[in-house]
């Protein structure tokens, strides 16, 4: 048995409703099936514009409630398509799916999911139609963030002791860079875990990070496929050494992204700490940190966060800034990152070389670097970026017809 | 403390939104308030209209957690501009409302109201906003069928102990015709249970019938105002005799009525017990029913549906008619009853000579006529809808400066 998660766009219109109600019907005439869905298309931005029309700063468990509407609409929509194509389905909310989460509004994490009524469900023969991206803390409705329905679809699979899980979307798996980006950019037939966390944290946007890490932990493969054709797609597993031999995996890039410049901080210890607390007190994710080196007692420190938080974050950075006598706090919007990301990158020598030299060549000025066991990555500016993708791509010779 | 209640045109917009918002929030600086809204505007029809192009005959049970997200969305909504405007606010669905309903998908009923939490919010000062229309049976999403939420918010009322409970609209309360129809019809002040369920029943839809029964059963004063105007509106409450000494306070119409006739059943007991409880087992209301005295052994049934209900009852009452060697079943679309209501009516004579008389000199011919001890309704054509209201209308001087 398997579970099958389809994102927004696949189920966008009735029409798609259908031709996704066909292709579980199909699968479930050779084997059990659970589904996850996303809400429909722009269901949730749609909410969230509705919101802003009727209030500024909506509380956040407000936001969730409504939010929850969107998934709870399409499930029971393909619940509904399934049934009437001969296929006994039944959708369930995430309370009713048993997920339990944190009680971190917005951002909630799964802490339990009991399977039992989903088994029931699927003990009758029928297709349990689960309402992703929502959980229950509390007696109150959590979502689990933006793309949360990925992680939804990875812990039901975990849960109802599955060894695969089949994301569904409009893109037939993940490729050596963006295809819109780089034409002769290749599909990958398999990366690992790591290979998938970089790739998605650095925006190609097939998967949820959280998702990936929880496949991860219970060893489970993630099989990234297209809605609406067929096709292996990717699959995210465990990666035999062999198939890893190639250096770079792939460039990801990433627009959304604002950068944020503290100068002249004094070099005493705690600045850091307190800054970063403060932000993850704000509930801000922050990505790449740089420190560079102190110079007459003073360093600068850059630090990249998501561009919706920025707001919060030049608040905070502010008056962490002001605290501790720095000189300066100032916030960039027109930043990217682009990334070379590969498991074997570690263990062979003139990657960062290669890769600088790439984009020294295609004229792209590098803001900042940071490198991990798995990529290697620099802030450019945002005009840059797809120059610099297809420049590294080319470099490492990811295209078609190569390696 | 009271209970609101608003309907979905009243919340039909972001903009309607803020000012149902700044109502409430006038009515919680004064005392406590809970809410009750319904879904925006055409939210409803439009999941269904989704629902219709994704499953020809969908199953109650998904139709049911599709359209819940109607409430969900218009009450969350409703909390966060609350909130945003100052006014701590918390948006409950059905099931954290401690909304209890049988199993009957599309038309529960309300078992029982654990009004903890509703009290629990109240006493942090705060507003419940409660999503109407919803409840839980054995932890499914039931809905209590068109215009749920006026009883939703009676049941609260009740659960709450409170004395009144004000349903907003876009109509300033209840009146002695349908002013659309009848341009002097005036609006009444109060009017009892009984004569608001027969207005109601007939098609007055200022208030769900359910919510005037649960009313009087509890002894609760319903106030039928307007969103969007102020003025005291029309109180629906036990009516001191004094008040309602004229015989008759107002003509109801109802054109979503559909009539069938069975002819030449033999007059053998049991049919219209077969016959209706059958209807009962589909789940279709009966309304109106009438019996013809026998001749030669055999009589013709006419009994009133929604439309709606008609292909069902259409079927049901041929097999029916087939089984007992009835004659025939026909069904016609183009009825409307039209209907004189007072609770004084019973002790006055007169009053069925009156109503007929005028419908008489206005040419509109009765196809039949049932009699309760408040209502006196005739079957007509729907095209003499009209002018059989104006004509009743006057004939009992319920218009502006009369009586």
């Amino acid at each position: 048995m398997t579970v099958h998660k389809y994102g927004g766009s696949s189920v966008a219109t009735p029409e798609r409703i259908i031709h996704v109600a066909e292709r579980v019907k199909a699968a479930w005439q050779r084997a059990p099936v659970a589904v996850v869905v996303s809400a429909m298309g722009d269901t949730t931005d749609d909410l969230l514009g509705l919101l802003r029309q009727v209030a500024h700063d909506p509380p956040a468990r407000e936001v969730d409630l409504l939010l929850a509407a969107g998934e709870q609409i399409s499930a029971a929509l393909l619940a509904a398509a399934l049934e009437d194509r001969g296929v006994p389905a039944r959708a369930l909310l995430g309370w009713q799916a048993g997920f339990a989460t944190d009680g971190v509004h917005r951002k909630a994490r799964i802490r339990e999911v009991d399977p039992a009524r989903v088994q029931a469900v699927l003990a009758e023969g029928a297709v349990p139609v689960v309402a992703g991206f929502q959980g229950l803390h509390a007696g109150e409705v959590t979502t689990l963030g933006r793309g949360g329905s990925d992680t939804t679809a990875v812990a039901l699979a975990a849960a109802l002791g599955c060894q695969r899980c089949e994301i569904y979307s409009d893109v037939d798996g993940v490729y050596t860079a963006d295809p819109r980006v780089v034409p002769d950019a290749r599909r990958l037939r398999a990366l690992s875990y790591e290979e998938m966390m970089e790739m998605a944290h650095m925006g190609a946007q097939v998967l949820q990070i959280r998702a990936v890490e929880l496949a991860e932990a219970r060893r489970l493969t993630i099989v990234a496929r297209s809605t609406f054709a067929d096709g292996p797609g990717t699959e995210i597993r465990e990666v035999d050494p062999t198939e890893s031999e190639m250096t770079v995996r792939g460039v990801a890039h990433d627009r959304n992204i604002a950068k944020v410049t503290i100068r002249g901080v004094p070099d005493r210890p705690g600045f850091a700490h307190r800054l970063f607390a403060a932000l993850a007190g704000h509930g801000v994710n922050v990505d790449t940190i740089v420190q560079s080196a102190p110079r007459d007692g003073r360093s600068d420190i850059v630090f990249t966060v998501a561009r919706d938080d920025l707001p919060r974050t030049i608040e905070v950075a502010r008056a962490a800034a002001e605290e501790v006598g720095a000189e300066s706090a100032a916030a960039e919007e027109d930043v990217a990152m682009v990334s070379a990301v590969g498991a074997g990158m570690v263990t062979r020598p003139g990657v960062a070389a290669t890769m600088f030299g790439a984009l020294a060549q295609a004229g792209v000025n590098i803001e900042a670097i940071t490198t991990s066991e798995i990529k290697i990555s620099c802030l450019i500016r945002e005009a840059d970026v797809e120059a610099a993708v297809r420049a590294v791509h080319a470099a490492f010779g990811l295209g078609h017809g190569k390696a």
